[in-house]
């Protein structure tokens, strides 16, 4: 039963599983701590392709057809994709969806992409509007720098407080079908804008959309933080995370105990050089299909807010001075015990 | 009873109306055949603001503000608002929609999006997720040309096949509450791929896509093109309506009788010089709520197929030599009659 909870929340009762979910990284994820919980670690950077953009959409088709091989289902099975990526025009989405043959609606939210990918895909589900309902989003190291920052080639110095930008891609594919998973709920969340203007300290400008999301999520379904096994953020990274913490301690909530972020699980900065942590709509997505959600599945974590975050700018606004607001979207994904 | 039909489309029998549209453009739409229609024509190209980008989502805050008054409601009665425009990592939305306070869904489907908006909000509404929800698109000519062309002080040579991109935005608000207008059925769209590289000839590029829409559209509802009063694309052109005749005729449907394109209404190539006609995310969205809705609204036209179309590439995608697919999304827009 569809509930709307609050202003910005939406109950889904017992309709929307998560039936699968896949993950493709490159070769520094792979000697990541998640490392060896990833399908498919492609050591070459180009992925056999010739240039960035198209390599991460080598990825992200990959992601796509092992998530929809592990349902057990083909790709034409599919009502529809709501997919997305952070290029200009979001043609890393756009090139691979060419090929798959399903019906579309492309997504731009940042990093929280996939995020809101699972939001509207559980909404397709749960309206009965698709049997089949794909999430998915990715995002390359290098089409990052090249879309964003500076060429490689310059090696510029990068501040402490910037993320590295994960090159990988996570596809879920939901269903009515009940599974080990399920989307419970979601909080849409709203842009924040803060008035920072620092694209090399995106955890700082998307916190505060985090804090707004979780606190909302928190009131709208009447929980605490200690309702959740975990509070799952994006890419806020380490410096990200401390404001997080420091925003939310002023609306009375702490969530030291249950926070974890995509950012910061999937590198160690102290080995592998990445500061604040991993970034990008591969981030979130990759992570939560290779750790998260197996470990919701396996009944490890019983209910989870998993919320991905977005920093909203573009070369273009950076260099015209705009600030750079931030998005959070949140989902909730709950354990569903097996039957005997 | 919301319904899929066949494998792309839904209908959503009387549970979605649109009740309030509206539209903000610039001086040369407002100069054009449809310029009395608009709610308002701002004549200054930067709309008082800075730059280009900024004065896009003046013009997008201002149609969201006017559809909102229009409706009779606030912005915080809105539960989502689904936004998108051309720009890379669509700013001209976030920067609008910072101010406007409003849960948020970024999209991004070329110039299909205000087809793709409309579809996620009437299924949004018609799943209960919400009670009031906005479709929300715009462009600008000179945004645009920066984003994909050449810098305007250059004076570049356009081809004929060449469109125009529009400045303008439009705003639907959809809600349960019966209007004079209901979205009976959506298509979703597949992006298709018939291998064109034009960036100067994107009618020819999209042309494929809206075959394909149309096509699936007529099948999954069982109905010939009779069965609509007006078939209405988003921004094909003369050159993409003359060889969308031609694919459609080749699957056996002629909808000459039927067919109006958003981009070739708004524009008078013959006094106004715009060539293949006009283009952009906020073209098909100012042309459906200044001059399409009305009419249904009316009764003047019974049902719509309104279908804004999408060329998917970016100046990189471009500049590496990749391809420009297409994508068409679908809504069917119904007259409901007035009770007395």
């Amino acid at each position: 039963m569809n509930e709307r909870k609050g202003h910005q929340s939406i109950s889904f009762g017992e309709e929307v599983y998560i039936i699968s979910g896949a993950s493709v990284v490159g070769k520094k994820e792979g000697e990541g701590p998640l490392g060896p919980c990833f399908d498919e670690v492609e050591k070459d950077p180009l992925a056999g392709a010739k240039t960035w953009e198209q390599a991460e959409s080598t990825l992200q088709h990959r992601a796509a057809v092992r998530a929809i091989e592990k349902a057990g289902i083909k790709n034409t099975d599919l009502r529809m994709i709501f997919a997305g990526d952070l290029l200009a025009q979001c043609t890393a989405s756009a090139y691979n969806l060419a090929q798959l043959d399903v019906p579309v609606y492309g997504l731009f939210g940042a990093c929280s992409t996939m995020g809101e990918a699972l939001s509207l895909a559980a909404m397709a589900v749960a309206g009965g509007f698709g049997e089949y309902v794909m999430a998915l989003t990715s995002s390359h190291f290098a089409s990052a720098e090249k879309e964003f920052r500076f060429p490689l080639a310059y090696g510029s110095q990068r501040p402490l407080s910037a993320s590295w930008t994960v090159t990988g891609s996570g596809a879920c594919v939901l269903a009515g079908e009940k599974s080990g998973a399920r989307i419970t709920g979601i909080t849409t969340g709203k842009i924040v804008d803060f008035g920072l203007k620092d694209s090399l300290n995106m955890g700082a400008c998307m916190a505060p959309a985090a804090c707004d999301t979780i606190c909302t999520n928190l009131q709208d379904f009447s929980r605490q933080p200690e309702d959740y096994d975990k509070i799952i953020t994006g890419d806020l990274g380490s410096v990200g995370q401390q404001i997080l913490f420091d925003l939310l301690e002023k609306q009375g909530y702490d969530i030291q105990r249950q926070h974890l972020d995509c950012g910061m699980l999937i590198f160690d900065d102290a080995v592998q050089d990445t500061h604040a942590g991993g970034s990008g709509c591969g981030c979130s997505a990759a992570v939560f299909t290779a750790y998260v959600l197996p470990k919701i599945v396996s009944g490890e974590w019983k209910r989870v807010l998993f919320l991905p975050t977005g920093a909203l700018m573009s070369k273009v606004s950076f260099a015209e001075g705009q600030t750079v607001p931030g998005i959070a979207q949140a989902v909730v994904v709950e354990h569903v015990p097996q039957e005997n």
